[in-house]
């Protein structure tokens, strides 16, 4: 089962990724996600309050940059890399390595 | 002559380039700085008021995207390739590409 609304492949917006990327948090999520693969939200590298790192997700989800597979009560969240590899060829990988150089 | 405040090459940050991308007009002044070269701002493609262009323009600057440079009362705008191609290997491309690929 799927999270929420998650745009299809075709409906993924340059501009809204673009947005969805414009956030340090969400930034440190997409590195944390491209390095382990699927993860639970809860295992995040980020410390914050639950509210706001959902907040964080609901974007990236919503714009096309993570899906969210619910199993029970938890939800799993990975990179739609072959989506954005498609859409955007190698718009993620640079971003990636980006985020690292940033350290 | 520079106009108003442009971030030095190693104070351009990830998040920042990526908000200034997250704007339709403002990727479309990219794809057309990216195609053109240095152009003066009454020439890109986008039909909009001044006001609103300068605005665009103005968040493109400060970000550390493009760099405007006067010369007597005309601006000139530029694509800060090797500024961003150094800080991000190979992001400027893939999103010119992205935008390319939208059409």
């Amino acid at each position: 089962m799927r999270a929420g609304k998650e745009p299809a492949r075709d409906q993924i917006e340059l501009s809204e990724v673009m947005y969805a990327l414009s956030d340090p948090v969400r930034l440190e999520i997409v590195a944390f996600l491209a390095q382990r693969g699927e993860q639970p939200c809860s295992t995040c590298c980020v410390d914050m309050p639950k509210s706001s790192l959902s907040h964080h997700y609901k974007v990236l989800r919503e714009t096309g940059v993570i899906s969210t597979r619910i199993e029970g009560t938890r939800h799993y969240n990975s990179l739609r890399s072959d989506d954005l590899n498609t859409r955007f060829p190698g718009l993620l990988g640079s971003v990636v390595e980006a985020i690292h150089n940033r350290h």
